[in-house]
């Protein structure tokens, strides 16, 4: 059935400026590659700092009030990290609401989150017309901590599952009082979002690709770039002989998957329009 | 010869709060993760915007006033980004020096910058023990854009040559005037940094570990992950029947490094020091 693909809003801030033909606003676009990215960057400001910081965290969008929402809908961004306590700190307190003729701003800490998948390195005549094939998602929203314990728990599977799906029932659930209590999960609310792909062979000046000169001596095209899992490595105290069919299957997927996108997107014929190519 | 491993400084904003065993402030160990990083995530907050803002970019350590430099000397950051246009007329402009008692900030905008290397799935009994084998880095630092066309040129083949060593020379160099005015570059002077590893087999609770129904049933270890540069595909204007061998060289070897990387880390034994192994 046809439907509308839903866009986040063009607002100054999240708009992208440069070669806007390889924007992308719609909902599907820029989630499906924020959920495939096995790490994510997160941005805010901490206010005891001179700099704005980046974490790595783990993140999936999800939908607690409707689980059954897809990459297309209107989702929150779910995070948990390791290294989040400096984060979540601050993001338990109230944001500032200094300014009150505007609309006040919505509760919680603003941030950006990035996710940037490699598909090749695009090598032309030129290094200037050098570039990536890749795929990137940049979301702006305003975090909170999470504390209702089920929507906790909502997003601890989640997240887990977004690492290797039904890793949650194929391990020792649910997590007990201690584990629920001591997690913590940040939701952020999405205010808008982008994201951007270049895919194709390289594309160089005319002056340069007439050059006999030129393009006799410098090999031109695209090594593409993909992620793979390897075979899994049992650990010391694993007593389960074989690797559970959900993650060999996911392995062998994922690496096919993978590898065919980077091949492709470095086979793609681009259909030029006009304006440099970068 | 043996010598003194230097060290950033550890700043409030810049030190690493949670299992800091993993953390490093080593700049060998900073830089080497941010130039085998093809992608790095850049943070600055644009004063027109209620968020920061993060973009991809391409960037290498450098020192143009001394070039022999290596990876354990105090450096300079290069970047170099297709986006990067706001970023680059944000840090034309001077730093807000407002106060004045404490000693004015250094000139330039303030960034942060983070690489992250994804190298393993650890998958343990309980969710809350899942972890990833990683390498991070994050530096902080004052980003101004280089004025010196020969500095600029020096960044262009720095940044080119991190993408495949020996790529400059073998394309169409040096830059005509054109393509070196239209160039943007940005020198980010390192205030400090940080870096945190975590490699090893996944670390349950004893509890979980001492529970036959578990472990007779989950099976734990790790899912080594690396990067992989897939056999390279000429582009549509390319004459050079042959991939050149500095390309090749440098594809056989990156993909040997990294799946052995990824395997070492997942077979790593880890004495424990104490405290939780997440």
């Amino acid at each position: 059935m046809p439907r509308t693909e839903l866009e986040y809003p063009k607002e100054p801030y999240g708009t992208v400026k440069r070669y806007s033909p390889r924007a992308s606003y719609a909902l599907r676009t820029i989630h499906t590659i924020i959920n495939t990215s096995p790490i994510l960057h997160v941005s805010f400001n901490d206010p005891k700092s001179p700099f704005p910081t980046i974490l790595p965290m783990l993140g999936q969008m999800g939908s607690f009030s409707r689980p059954s929402a897809d990459e297309g809908d209107v989702l929150d961004l779910y995070l948990h990290g390791y290294v989040s306590s400096r984060l979540i700190n601050i993001s338990r307190q109230p944001s500032d609401a200094s300014s009150t003729s505007p609309p006040p701003p919505p509760p919680g800490l603003p941030v950006c989150i990035a996710a940037s998948h490699l598909d090749g390195l695009v090598l032309a005549l030129t290094p200037n017309a050098h570039s990536y094939n890749y795929r990137s998602a940049v979301l702006f929203g305003h975090a909170t901590l999470v504390s209702d314990p089920s929507e906790r728990l909502y997003a601890m599977q989640l997240i887990t599952d977004g690492v290797v799906p039904g890793r949650w029932e194929g391990s020792r659930v649910p997590p007990n009082k201690g584990e629920l209590s001591s997690t913590s999960v940040l939701k952020v609310r999405i205010a808008t979002g982008s994201a951007k792909i270049r895919e194709g062979p390289p594309g160089d000046d005319r002056a340069d690709k007439e050059d006999a000169e030129v393009t006799g001596r410098v090999w031109t095209g695209v090594v593409p770039v993909y992620q793979v899992l390897g075979e899994p490595v049992a650990g010391p105290y694993n007593e389960v002989a074989e690797v559970p069919g959900y993650l060999g299957e996911y392995v062998r997927e994922t690496n096919a998957v993978m590898k065919e996108a980077a091949f492709e997107a470095a086979r793609k014929v681009v259909v030029k329009k006009g304006g440099e190519d970068e």
